[in-house]
């Protein structure tokens, strides 16, 4: 059994603690050979392929990002692409092929699904906002990092006297912000799901000063104003009402100093959210998301992706995960807003 | 509405924010008033209680331990224990218990519904094994603890071609063992519901030494050995089958060196794995749990206690929590075995 | 004994490790009673202050900021300033004033010394710019922290074949730069006393995708470019120089794009730096600085601030360590450039 | 011109640092060509020898342990230890050796450089009891361990009113007990420089009882009663007068619960201390004598060991560094004796 494999979309931590797992179950349990494509689906695209062994995929579980690399090429938008990646693995003798990532790269695993070619998919995103899991691996990584910064920011904030606003990824979903909020104790958590009020912010923050002098906040960066909540320029919005220039963090502490006349600052994390070791928590997720990957290949299990359902690994319809974007249910975001103010 | 509130047991990360979400929620949304009891079942069978209100849990969510004190006071075994809590209770004008523990302490719990005493529980446990809930807050820290240890093991077991026997807790389930070892990528996994074979523990050692020339064992404290497997001394294992003397962890070490030729030594984590600020998992998790705890009294849902089941948080009988221990099953197991040798 | 103490400036991580020191030594060797005045030099010019015994220092070294306050408030910005504190210091019965802060707040403590005040200072500062100390508090946990990002950010750089620039506070002082560039390995590091040349940086970080298809630069906030390095507009630079708009880890990002055809992204720690539990290195230098603070009031050694040289606390005159910015010296930076590339 | 180098002794955050910054630093600017000896002295012995370039040291930076494997393999303790390998040195046609260890490591350097061999040292050792130098790498690492090991501790301590003894290492010098129990604000440190008196320890933790109802004491593995002061059976003490069976650590806390009628527990941190990434001081530290390193050895500074002085890296006789231990002078120990209680 030869067993392709690669990694797409953005790099997250415990896309190499998932590739070992599938390597060595694969090849333990079923004397599976496998081969990685290089940088996504720029891979099988190009037939850019390395072998991968058990000795290939030692000591590389705590390690961050990839070592197959990524990239956001996407088949979809290629003359032929799923054509040409099906007469690849055809050509490599490639009896399958597992797809690790988020809802682009298992959008093209599900063409080629459709397609006839044999696919299982594994979900990854650090921003959670995949359907058909309980959790992706990555999440816990970039909320444990967010949650360390906005503690940081909160002693600042305090000897200083200011609001602190702490913007996180999200640029539709806001689960990080979410999670991050409630582990940090933020008194205001803002997410694209739920539009904001800058009065309702501002008034957030003033009662909080009365109390401790100081405030925490933490924002999606896809998070929006409610219409006429901010008195904006034209074209200080972009097509998703999100705020351009500078970000929608620096745009609110801007306007906290305006409307409290004290001080605010912000920190925008970006990039620090996704690298890094991964926590304890996504390494055994991804091990586990990679050990029954190769048993849904083995099972011919092909147009699924592996998924967490409360404790157990199930499999799951290609489909049902790339249709709609999982987003925060209001009355999630209910149990953060009991800390507002 | 007044309601009092204790934590009994170890001390778990994941406590107070356990507090300040049940006191934050009942305060803002129920109006009720909180009574803190101190130091366990102590409290309410001595009396010792003080007033909780919001200025007293503002900023202890990201401490570690308990601002109410704990201990491992068993009113059971009290004379008349549950009568007299009873009747302190009511003496003090109480409408409702939160008890915040662990098997002993929600064992109380339940005998005091039963009673007649209107209580909710909240699960903790860094050891995991507390069946009706996927899991307990404290566990997701503990096992980031320990494998942050293995992590750190593991260069030592390279530069001096060692085996690194790291022993964690766990007496009679082996979660934190089984994580921990998916996490750091062990090469040895000893659990307590699996009893193992000093040979087989031996010829995976060797095996590793053969490719890398190091080995990381994570074990159980109460892993045993099968019957025969170690030559024990009259009186070297207790009533559990467990290994008295220096432990389980520096008995095994013992045997590689002499089984092998080679070093190995041990490491016990102890009570490092109890305390300290809570992984932003924990964080949430005991929140949510507050928060539904506030939810549940004021729905008069008695007996109950709050339970993680994928994403959500449900009630269920206290009765199903307390029955019987959730230890560590074969096919979860079985996905560490894959990484032995 | 009487002392009055304040924090001044940035909040930095160690400040309340030296508030501690300063009152144990005091009140327990010498029999002194402390004063904390609060925001700074805010305090002692509105006369806001409150008691500070033992049980108020109790659980503080941990925590980052500082339980007094501070703020940027300048004596010698205000009408008699000097003249105010000296009569309000006179006036609450103090004998002496220990001032903890930076350039700025010590500046100040300097001022008062002249004019017969009985001061003694504590020098600390994450940019450890501050002249007559080896070493000065707060900058160990800025490189800490600046260090685990740069970490995070290669594991993403060479995921995706990838430059990241990672900008570090040091707006005339390229320390935190220098050691972090040192500590995570950076293939280019930029720092204020060594103006760039756009081209040079472009030259390593080719040279360095030719070997591992990734690179990671560590940026001051107040690296400047060599003239015509950059083609700027007019006004693209302040008066000191520094690049305006986006900062200039943005701007560098930007640059390599346009130049090398290869991704670049860019990341400004800011805030992060300064927040958040000191490191154990941090936490006993600024405990040892506030024993040696009480020692060297109680040895009327006004005028002096306590400094690190080698192992040993010392005194030096206040004028030492105001007169001129302690800059990264070239050979120093000779050592980071050993690895550029 | 062509060096060998070594890692001698126990591993050591900060090994791999500088083995890096020598072989950059050598082949870059003086085109040295590097022959790495495996495992300590043993490699030289055995001629057990592997090229090692530039690329092979890439990435090694954050790294715990040593590539090269370590042992205490001990020259001068075999038949014509140091001349078999000048001999071996000379077939292999070094120009140099450097030495990267602690005491015993640089003690065999010694002897080389005496019998006419080209050596320069490296000092390393967690335990900072080298003299000649400031500070040795490891040492950072270890104590930062140790006080995120005591902080966890701390919690535990108050929420069940124990005691709680933390062991770290130091044999013959106390300056990780003493550093961590500044760091942590333990209200006990136990050095073996001063033998400790235990009614007077009892006396502390119970003073620290009424105030806190907690106390956390650091200890030296190697702090030893004064006379009389332990009631002690026959052979429980070796020949240094340390504690045998389970350690100074344990019995302290078995002789606390004795005494105090007080919970008290305790931890070994053992080899937690010693591995992992270093702190990003030591990676500095580490980084920087490895490239004066190299620059002594194209001076020809041979029979010198680089050392800390200050923030300078300067040369200092290896027969300097082996001769007299460095042990925690009493003015230091007095820093934390203003903490006890």
């Amino acid at each position: 059994m030869r067993i392709g494999v690669l990694t797409g979309g953005g790099d997250c931590p415990g896309l190499n603690a998932a590739i070992r797992g599938l390597v060595r179950r694969g090849a333990k349990e079923y004397g599976a050979e496998f081969t990685g494509f290089r940088d996504g689906w720029r891979g099988p695209l190009e037939r850019d392929a390395v072998p991968l062994g058990v000795a290939d995929v030692r000591d590389i579980l705590p390690l961050g990002g990839t070592i197959l690399g990524s990239s956001r090429t996407n088949p979809l938008k290629e003359e032929d692409g799923i054509g040409r990646i099906a007469r690849n693995l055809a050509e490599l003798g490639l009896d399958a092929l597992v797809a690790i990532g988020g809802e682009d790269t298992l959008g093209v695993a599900h063409a080629l699904h459709e397609a006839g070619v044999p696919v299982v998919g594994v979900p990854k995103t650090i921003d959670n906002d995949l359907s058909g899991t309980d959790q992706t691996f990555g999440f816990d990584t970039a909320v444990a990092i967010a949650t360390e910064a906005a503690d940081r920011l909160r002693t600042t904030a305090e000897s200083h006297h200011r609001a602190l606003v702490c913007e996180v990824m999200g640029r539709h979903a806001g689960w990080i912000a979410l999670h991050t909020g409630l582990a940090a104790g933020a008194e205001v958590v803002l997410v694209p799901e739920r539009p904001f009020d800058m009065a309702q912010v501002t008034a957030h923050v003033e009662a909080r000063f009365g109390a401790a002098r100081a405030a925490v906040l933490v924002v999606s960066e896809g998070a929006r104003p409610l219409e006429g909540s901010l008195e904006l320029q034209t074209g200080e919005l972009d097509a998703f009402g999100h705020v351009r220039l500078g970000g929608v963090g620096e745009r609110i502490a801007g306007e906290l100093e305006r409307r409290t006349g004290r001080e605010a600052r912000s920190v925008v994390l970006g990039h620090l959210q996704r690298g890094g070791t991964p926590t304890a928590f996504d390494r055994v997720l991804a091990t586990r998301f990679g050990l029954h990957a190769a048993d849904a290949v083995h099972a011919g299990a092909f147009g699924a992706m592996v998924a967490l359902r409360g404790t157990e690994i199930v499999r799951v319809p290609l489909a049902e995960a790339v249709g709609t974007l999982k987003t925060v249910p209001l009355e999630r975001y209910a149990e953060a807003e009991v800390f507002f103010g």
